[in-house]
Formats: structure tokens, sequence, C-alpha cells
């Protein structure tokens, strides 16, 4: 089983500024964390960001053969991609979408998601660990799903 | 550590009916998996249901001194119910949302949560696993901020 | 074939307060008038009254195995319960909706149903003849759909 | 007493298409029906059809001192014509408005009628019963009126 | 110079039913009172009534090469018809738009109105005098524009 | 008979700026005309302007036993002042609406006026001569009332 | 005189959670106050509290035919429950809206009450002294409509 | 292959009026230069113009035996008509929505369509060509699906 | 303690016209009742009128060293008037806003108000009762806030 | 004449996925069929396809000088993209916006186009034809206003 | 080159209350600043300060003969005063709004100009500052357009 | 003191398209202007260009230990981008928003901005210059912070 876990921007910045909103963990912190989980279940994964909308666009598309689902933060492509959106939809590749954040406590703009009507589920406020319980949720989908 | 897990208004007639949307699972084979779980995390919890807005707002309050955090299924008082917000904001315990379903793919008036923006964070559309992954979710939490 | 009449919050009180609106029949009368002419059409009713949406919610449920079908007027919550919605189409039974007065020419808030979409028809405006005329939509129903 | 039957536009194809929203019955059965259930009944019923909007505001006037009341399925025009509502106002003359499907169930657009508010009542959902409970609805209205 | 006065739907019914929106005169008195202000003005006038759309739309258009001007109240059309507005843009003849009661007095949707961006000017509220105003209104503007 | 003319801000400028919305005629021309036709149909007439909310409220008040009736012209707080319609509702005296522009041509914002429903009637568009049809329609109205 | 004091959900919890906003007295304080200035006043007092909506709509039912007036704070539901509303319009019971906070400086969604419509004044924003000083409303009301 | 090709209101005054917005075609001129294109597609059309939005659902109806699809420019009866809507999909015949001008770049009320969701396809902005192209797209259509 | 009395436009006209809406009583009446009420209290209170926006954010700066709180009913300036909320916010003087009637049965645009969030709390519906317990509420929260 | 073609985002995945809604062409069989018919046209296009906005407004301006039209398809990008519609503007080339889909008959969020604005036409919902069809209609336009 | 400054309401107040939104500097030693920068770059500068709307159109219109240019916080009146929009239309002479807070990150109502659309640009954010780079902006407008 | 200028979409076409809207420099005669400017006040600046989304993110992120503020100029993608507002505020770079026309003359879509609630302050419809007046102001903002 092959995961491709991809973060949009601005979150390679993570740990360096606003701790108040998304927390402590650096991206590189949360990527251990998914593969140490990741080896204990016995997948692989591999954890990309992009700061550019095409980009994602791309790494969804490119993942179309060769994994078997996707754990994605689309940050502030969340409220504003539709072209995420029909990539997801397109490539028919399960996908979860995790949030550090809880995103119903910040502005209006912030909630509502492109993104989350064409994910299996979505996962929201638990810092890094949504992208923890996101990896057992789509690992346990996949495994009724095969 | 104790969690009250609490289901809403027509969540007993899980299995019975509509299938496609809900699943197959019943909520006394949810209730055995999240107890199975617990066992397993060495977390004590007690499962809930009620059809009425009034007595989970009792719930809520009764888990005041008894409970060190809550799972709630709100089913359809998340669109609805402010007593339900006012109770988990008054009583202050931690509390994780979850929903069987995406909610993001069904009707409008769905997609706005009263609850959200006084839960720690949100689950939705793994199904019965949404409470299982909700558990883990919250049992991190509750770690964390011990 | 048998029939559960249920009666929303406030409808005890009718024919004592109001009457420009609701008309001068008190729910006994009308309860009177719906076993008349259900004798006549060889049908068994039972005629229900609750100010409380969860106990209205419970009297859905335990119809499912009861009756046949189901007349409401659900009063002040058929424009703020989204659980009896729910609770009518989890347990599949035919539902007519019905009202006394004829809501679209009262407030704004009074025009918005969520109850309607999961009902077979809305019948609105015939005083006490709302429920008689349902009753003959609900029993035509029953004939052609069994 | 004398009713007058005015069917909007398109209802002259009654059960050539659409038979999923509409029925199987053509407009000549349903007329059938009301004309037996008003013989039973012992008032008088004449069907009329039209696709013009204008039309349906004569058709109304001219009812004004030859029937007693109307039994109205304005179709399309339920959602975008005031001049037939102000025709109902301006005549006075006691009107329930009828659909075959129920309106709820269907586009946003259908969900507005200019209609209702001056109708005596209204009846959706039941099919070409609509017609029928209608017919009943109006006459026990006129009998208590005069 | 010619006037068209063009009156929209169910204005013929003027003065039989409800006196109190639109006054006692009937559709003939106020004719009258405009054939007998013309001839005053030496103006030839001609009164038209229709409760069709598409007439309205063929009555202006017909203007088009043999009056100077239309007076139009356009009734319940003034909130729903484009085919009227763009009658009048089309033929580009100048068009005063009169209504007999305060349209800002009644219902939210009688608020609206397509023609008026259309029209020289509106004359709203003053009974069957709104015309008279109108026609001098109208006679003034063709005097200064010629 | 003795009737106040009301001007609005910024209506002083008049036929110095913007003529191709407002006209060539200043105020005082307005003024001269109005006069003049008031001489004609034997009315007594007094024309004041004031750019400041409050001191047209003291004009409004001041009129009540002075005047029999009003024509105001709010210009730009036709859309912002409540006090101004309040003014009139609370004196009661029977006030005219008059807008130079056919203010349906223009922005939104100045779509909505405050004013008219506390008016017997509106006339727009019609520029100087909006104030003489006005007195004519005002005039009428206060023969036929009192 | 005989007042009933109704208190809406949560409100149990007073002086224990939130005492930003909800300030420190506890229900039972705010209860001996009331009973203080109720002896003060010669009025006799009923205090309840019911975190039930149904429960809320049965005490004002009751209160019918043995309260001369009501002082309710509505809590959660003033803003969702129109059957709490339909309450109070349907017994007729003299009833004044009160708020702990200023509602006004709040969520946006707890700016529309469905209570207010109903009720003869609404205070908001005095802690515990809009209960005190609403029962002094209250009373004068009385007072002068006896 | 017959095609039947629908004008509506006011598409009469082609060429004479409004030629920025309309371009100077006559509807004859786009007549003649529709038959030349569908003698050369060996395709047998005829053209009609209505300003009735009822005659317009007649020639759809009437269409329903006699023709394998329609062009249509419903011009303002885009923006109105359910009625014309309902008629296409109630005879199910292929229809292409075709306009002259941008109506995106037009007023706001231009740019809602009733009808496009019953058609094939849409085309606008094309001018005269716009019927072209459409003809062009419909003949394809109908070759594919028959 | 010093409190000023701020009425705003048209209140000078109370009790002279629309007693439905806002009681029998004069200013001078409600005057007296406060001077009466302030002397039982031990207070200083002084009650000023005017019609002028600016008037009353003069009033309100004024006040800033000379008086310790402000009742204020702002009338038509409620609906209208940033400048007289942040006149409130600027000199922070404890203020509460009182209204005769009861606002919330009254037109939509009467049910918005600019300055309830800078107020302690607002009074609406007891009649010139509002006054007289906006100012024991008034005086109490500045007991305790001194 | 030269003519550029450029596709939006995930429109290279044309035919591999989602063939109900885009249906079962390969974005290279498009490409074939569009150079066939330019070729028998005399035209020379060149196909381009991006899943990169900025990438798009990049290709958009190097045509400014190399090309003498643009057939966009602009897919997701339709609805989000203010960029892309600047780039139209401030280039002035010749565009014609084409969607395979009828963009009417899908979600609400499709149905707004940032796009149409700036184009000469819009061509939509006629599958691969619609490039076809788009490519006379630029090349009439072209012809048109060379 | 000589230039108005116009403060609206409550500006007098700078400096002595909210210097966490507006700075800590006085009206008086903004005038000083805005004076010191004036007399540098050789303009004659005069600055007013009014918590009324009408005085401020009526300083806009005596402005019209006596000075270049305008530079304009019109604070609360921003968002509420059409009358000083149209005095700066009206006079047409060249305006510069400013404002002292970002308004962008304040209240919903204070992110809606009426100014704006009529000012040749706008300045928001820089405290005290935004005078001076106004005074900068709106010399090199008018030397550029003169 | 160092200063990155970002400039967004469609820039880099300034001078040479739309002169009446953007005016007549092109880009690099603006970056001379403010590398002219720079030099006068003793700043570096770096002036830059972007059509894309992403790019502009990274741009802001690298010049998180490189440059003490940035100008953008966010064109387009002011209206629609939020990842460049979380790239500013992850950043925390204190950052000036100008744009050369006064965007609130134009469509409605473009008085949004996402960036500006979290710049110091905007600069809008100055031309060239706000470029140069948002130098100063940002200068003078990093002068007084330091």
């Amino acid at each position: 089983m092959k995961i491709l876990v991809i973060n949009g921007p601005n979150l390679n910045l993570l740990g360096r500024r606003e701790p108040d909103i998304y927390g402590r963990n650096t991206i590189e912190e949360i990527n251990d964390m998914l593969n140490q989980e990741a080896r204990g279940l016995g997948i692989e994964i591999k954890c990309t960001q992009s700061n550019s909308e095409g980009e994602i666009v791309n790494l969804i598309q490119e993942a179309m053969d060769n994994y078997d689902g996707i754990i994605i933060n689309p940050a502030a492509y969340t409220h504003t991609s539709i072209a995420i959106r029909d990539a997801i939809a397109s490539t028919g590749i399960p996908t979860v979408e995790v949030h550090l954040s809880n995103i119903f406590k910040r502005e209006d703009f912030r909630q509502k998601s492109f993104i989350s009507a064409v994910a299996i589920g979505v996962i929201s406020g638990f810092g890094a660990d949504s992208y923890i319980i996101g990896l057992r949720g789509l690992m346990n989908y996949l495994k009724k799903t095969t």
C-alpha cells in the first residue's frame, strides 16, 4: 500500500511562525511522525509540499498509477481551488483531507472547502495528529474497499 | 481516562435503514468496536444515545465532573442546536465531533455545524471508523494537555 | 391499515387561542372528526400530540413496525427540526404533512419546511379539513403502492 | 355549485413524458376522474388547460360571475406569474392550488409560489389525487363560508 | 402628437374589486379622464388594455411608427417582464411608467421594476391622477426633445 | 392651500455641475417655475433647501401646523435617512417625493428609498418637471381628501 | 400578582463557567435576588429552569391559568425555537425576554431572536440585574393593562 | 433531418434598432443565412418568431412529432420563463440555445438562464453566426445520438 | 452621580402623533418621570433632545468630563448612525440604549442597531418605563464598576 | 490566420476518467480533430495544455504578437481566475471560451465564469464539437473584423 | 496650490481615546505635521473638523471656488453618507480619502466606502502618515492634471 | 533598509494595453521611478514580477530573512488568493498593498481584497505614484517600529 502526502502553500513554514494557530511542529517533524506511523502500519508513504496550485494538480495526476491513496492538507487552496478538486475527482484516487487547525474556529472564508465533497472524509483540528489519524482512516478505507 | 460517547437523534436506527448513507453497522456494533478499541488503549468509555436535544444537554452537563472527554455525533442537532454548543462551551469538556457520512456531500443545510467551533476537532466521512479515529485523536489531545 | 396522527407543539391549545389563525376546533374535535372519517374508510388511527421534538422523533421511530402511514402536523418544528425529517426518512414510513393555516400567508420563517421534502405530499390551509383530506390522500397512496 | 379547473402550461402533455415526475395519467384521465368525483358530490365542474399566462388570467376573470370556486394547477407559472396571483386576488374567487408532484423535492426555483398566498390552501404531491382531494377541500370550504 | 396608453393585466377589473388598493375608478372612467385631458392639451390618445405579456409587446412594437410616446401601467408585468422592457428599449419610443397605487407600500416583490430603467420617468401612488400627470410629463418631455 | 417645498443636499448646486444627470436648470429657476405654476393654481408655496438631515427633519416638523402638504426631493438622504421618513410619518403631512433624474437608471444604492413608503406618491425622472407635476398631484390629492 | 420565571438551557451552570460572559452569580443567587425584589414589590414569583425546549413549552402552557406574567431567559433557544415563540403567542401571557449578556456583542447567530416579536419588551446586557429590572417592567406593564 | 428555429420576443425588430448590441442583420437575413447553411448540410429547417411565451410553448409542443431538433433564441424569456424550460424538458426534443449578443457582458438579470440546463448546449455572442454554428452543433449531436 | 439623557430625532413629537406605536406620553412627561425617579435615587440627570446626528455626537463628546453615564434613545439614528456609535465608543462613557416601542415588532430595517454593541445593555418595548428601568440598570452598573 | 488553443487544468486526463461528464475523447483526439478542421479552413493552429494558472497567463501574453485569436477551455480556472481574465483583456486578443460539458447542468459554483465577459462568445455542452464550432465562430469573427 | 483638509466625526477626540486603533497623535499634532509638510512643499492648507454630515457637505461646497483639492477622512460617514459622496462628485474637486486605521482589519460595516468611488485614490492604515502621503499623492495628481 | 517590490499577474504588460485604466507607464518606468526614489531615501529595493500565484508565495517566503518590508501590487490575485495572504501573515514581514487604479471604481469582484487585512496599509488609485507614496509609508512605518 502506497500513500502520497501532499502539503499545500506555506506549510513549509510550519513551526516557525504563528504557533498559536498551527502548533510548534515543523513540516519535517510531521513527516517524521507520519513515516514512523506508516512503518508501523506496513505502509509506504511519500511526503511532498508545494506552494503552487498547478504543481499540486500535477502531483495528484502523477499519483494516478503510483499511489493507492492521498492525504492532502490543501491549506489556502482548500477554499479557492476547483482545479485541485477536479484533479482528485478526475483521477479517482481515494483522498483524505486534513487540517492542522480547526478551520471552523477561523475566518468565514476558511469555512468553505472545495475539496471536502470529493474526499472520502475530512479531519480538522488535531494538529499534527490530524495526519496520523487521517492515515489510519485512509488505510482502513482502502482495506475495506479492496 | 474516562470518555463519554454521545449519539444524537435517529442513530439508534443505524444499520436498519439508509445503508447507502450511513453504512450497515448498527449502533450496537459501533459501540462494540469502540469498547474494544478503548480496552486496547486502556480507556474507560460509556456509550449513550438520545433523540432529545434537552437530554443531550443534560448528558453533557452530567459529564462535567465524571468524564475527561466527549465524543459526540450530534446527527441532526449538528445543524440546529445552539443549546448543545453552549453545553459544550459552558462545561469546557474537551469534545470531538464525529460524523459517519461525509456531510459535505449532502444537502446544503447539513454543511453548517453549530458544534464545530467549540470542538477540539471534527472528523467526517469514515463511517464507524470516524468514532475509532476520533477516540485516538481525543486520547492524544488529552495526553498532551494534561 | 393503521395510521398514526402526530400533532406538534402547542396544537393541544387549539380552539382556545388565536382562532383567527387556527380556527375554533379543539384538538379533541379534530381527533373525533378524524376517527369518524377513519371508521367510514375502514382505517384504524391513533392520535397523538407532543410539545417535544425528541418525543416526536420517538413516536415516528415506534411507528416503524406498527403503522402503515403517518399524518403529521409538525407545527413550529416544521421550520426548525432536521431530527424529525431524519426520523421520517430513516424509518421510511409514508408520511403526509398537514397544516391548519395556509403557512404561505404567514411570517417568512414559516414558509420553509424541513419536512416537506421527505413527505409524500403536503396539505396546507384547509383548517381541520387538512387532516381529513390528508387521510384520504394517504389512504389512496398506500392502496396504490401496496 | 360550479367549479372551474384550470391547468397551466405543459400539463396537456401529462402521461406522455416524464412519468417519473408527473405520473402516468393523461390530462384527460385526470379530467375524467374529477368529473366522476364531482358527479358523486353533486358539483358541476369544467376542466380547462392553457399554455398562456394571459389566457389563464382571462379564464380566472371570466369565472368571476360564473363559478363558485377554482382549482388551479399553475404549473410553471406558479413560480413566475404575479399576473395570475393578481387575477385570483382581484376576482376574489375561492381558489385551491394543486400540484401533481411534491414541488418541495424539486429544483430550488420551484419552491417559491406566487399563488399560494392568495389561495385558500395548497395541495402538493399526491399525483392525480391532488385534484380529487383539492375538490373535497374546496367544496367543504365553500359549504362553510356560504 | 399621438400617445398610446397601455394598461396591463387585471386593470380591466379596476373599480370592481380591491378599491382599498386601486381606488374606485373603473378603467373606462380613467380612459374618459385621460381623453378629456388630452383634448384639452391638443393630444390624440388611444387607450388599450391586455392581460397578455406577448400582446403588450406587440402593442409597443406596433406603436413604433404610429405614436410619439407611450404611457404604460404594466401592473403585474412590471415586476416580471423583461420582454416588455426590451420592447420599449428596442423601439426607442419615449415611455412613462405609471402606477395607481404606491407600489413602495406593498409586497417586497412589487418594489422591483424591470421597466423603470428604460422609461423616461416613473409616477406611482396618485390613483387615476398618475395617468393625468404622467400625460403632462410625457407631453412636456416630447416638446423639449423635438 | 399652502405647500412647503424641501430640497435636500447638494441641490443648491443644480445647473452648475453634472448637467448630464440633473439637467441645466438651477434651483432658483426651478423655484421660479414652481412659484409661477403655484400662482396659476392659486396655491401658496415656500421653497427651501438644506444640506443637513437634522435641518430637514426640523423643516418637516415646523410644517406641521403651517402647511397642507410637502413636496420633497430628499436627494442623497432618500437612500440613507430614516429620520426624515419618521418625521413625515410622525407629522402626518401629505408628502410627495420627487426626483429630477430617473433614479432607476443609476447606481444600485440609489434605488432603495426610505421615504417612498410614507409618501403619497413618487415621481422620478422628469427633470424640473418632476416638481411641477408633483405639485399637480399633491394639489389634486389634497382636494380629494379634504 | 403571580410571575413565572423561566430559565433556558445551561443557565443552571451559571457562575461555574464562562464568568467573563455571564458573570459570577449562580442561578440560585439570581433566584434569591428575584425573590427578595418580588417580596419588596408584593409579588409572588416562581423560578424554574429547563434544558429542554419541549419542557419550556409545557411550562408556558401550564402558566396559562396560574400566572399573570412570565420573565423568560430563553438562552440558546432564543435563536432557534419557534415552538417557544408560539407557546407565548398562543397562551397570550404577557412575557418579558431577558438576557444576562449583551447579545449584540456576541456571535452573529445570537443576534436574531424568535422570541422578541411576541414579548412585551426585551432587556439585554445587565447581568443578574436584567431580571430585576425586567420584573419592574413587567409589573408596571401588568398594572397599566389591568 | 428537420430542425425548428424559434426566435423569442422582439427579435422581429433585429437590424432596425440597437445595432450596437444585436448587430445589423434583420431576422429575415438571419433566416436566409440559416436556410442556405441548412441546404448545404441537407437539413430541412423552419424559422419562426413569437413575442408570446405561451405561443413559444405551443411551438415546442407541436415540434414533438415533427422535428428532430430545435434551435431556440429565447431572448427575454431566457431569464424569466420556466414554462419554456418545461416544454423543452417535457417534449424531450434536443435543443440548442443561442444568443446573438454575449449575454455575460450585459445586465446581471440577463446572466441567469432557465433554459440552459435543459439544452444540449449554449452558444452566446457570435451575432448571426451563433445560429449557424448552433445548427452545426445540433446536427452533429443528432448524428451521434441516432 | 450625573446622568445625561439623550433623545434622538422626532422624539420631541411624542404624544402628539402615532400613539399606537409610541404611547401617549409627551417627551416632557417622560422627562418629569425621569427627574422624579432620579431624585428618589439621589441622581442628577439632564434631559436633551436633538434631531441632528452631528449634535448628538457633540452631546456625547461634551458629556465626557461632565457625566457618569448616558441613557440614549437614538430613535431613527439607531439604525443608520455609525458616528453616534463611534462617539460612545471613543468617549467610553457607560451608555444604556432604550426604545419606547418593541423594535422587534416593527419594520426589518429597525431591527439592526449600530448602537447596541457599544452599549452596556439595551431595553426595548416598555414605553416611557424603558427610561425608568434603564436608569435603574445604569445606576446599578455604575455602582458595581466604581 | 493563426489560432492558439489553450486547455486548462486536468484536461490532459480527458477520455481516461469521468466519461459521463466529459465524453470519451482524449485531448490528443480533440487536438487531431481541431488540426484537421483547421487545415480544411486554411488556418494554422497550435494546441497547448497547462495545469497552472500562471502558465496560462504566460501563454496568453506570449500569444500577443504571434496569434490572431485564442480558443480557451479554462476548465476549473473558468470559475476562479481573474488573472486569466485580465490577461485576455490586457492583450486584447479575440478569444472564444469553450466547454465540453454543459456547465449549466453542473454544480452552482461552475455556473459563474470570470472569463465570459472578456470573450467574444461562449460555447458550452457540445463535447469535442465545442472546439470545432468555436473555431468556426472565431474564424468568422476575425474575418469580419479584419 | 490650496488644499482643504476635512476631518469627520469624533476625530477631534484623537489621541485621547482608543489609541490602539487610532494611534496617540491628537488632531492638533496631525494638523501641525500637515502644515509643516505643506510648507515644505509650498502648498497652502487649511485643516477643519466637523461632527455633522451637513456641515461637511457645506465645507466641500464652499471649497469649490477656493481650493484646488481636498484631503478627507470621513470617519464614520465613510460608510453611511451618500450626501458627502454627492458633494464631492457635484463640485468635481479632486479629493483624496484617507484613514488612520486599516479599515480592512475592522468590523464588516467599515469595509464599504461610499466615498472611494468618487475619490482620486484611497490611503488606509498608516496612522497620521496617511495624511502626509495623501498630501503627496494629491499634489502629484494636481501637478499632472494641470 | 531593504524592500522587496512584488508585482502580480499581467503588470508586465503595463503601458502597452488599457492605458485608460492603468496609465501609460511601463513596469520598467515604474521600477526606475522607485529605484530613484529609493536611492534618495537611502533604501535598497528589488523589483520583481510574476504571473504565478505560487511564485509570489515563494517570493514572499524568500524575503523572510532578506528584506525588511514588502510593497506588493497583487493585481488579479488581490481578489482570489488566500495563499498570498497566508504567506504575508506567516512570514510576518511588514507589507504595503498598492494598486495603480482606484479599484473602488471598477467591477464588484475587484472590491474585495484578501490581502488588505494582513497589510499595514493600502494605497489605491494614484497610478505609478501609488508605489512611490507606498514606499514612503512603509519606510516611515519601519522607522517607527524599529
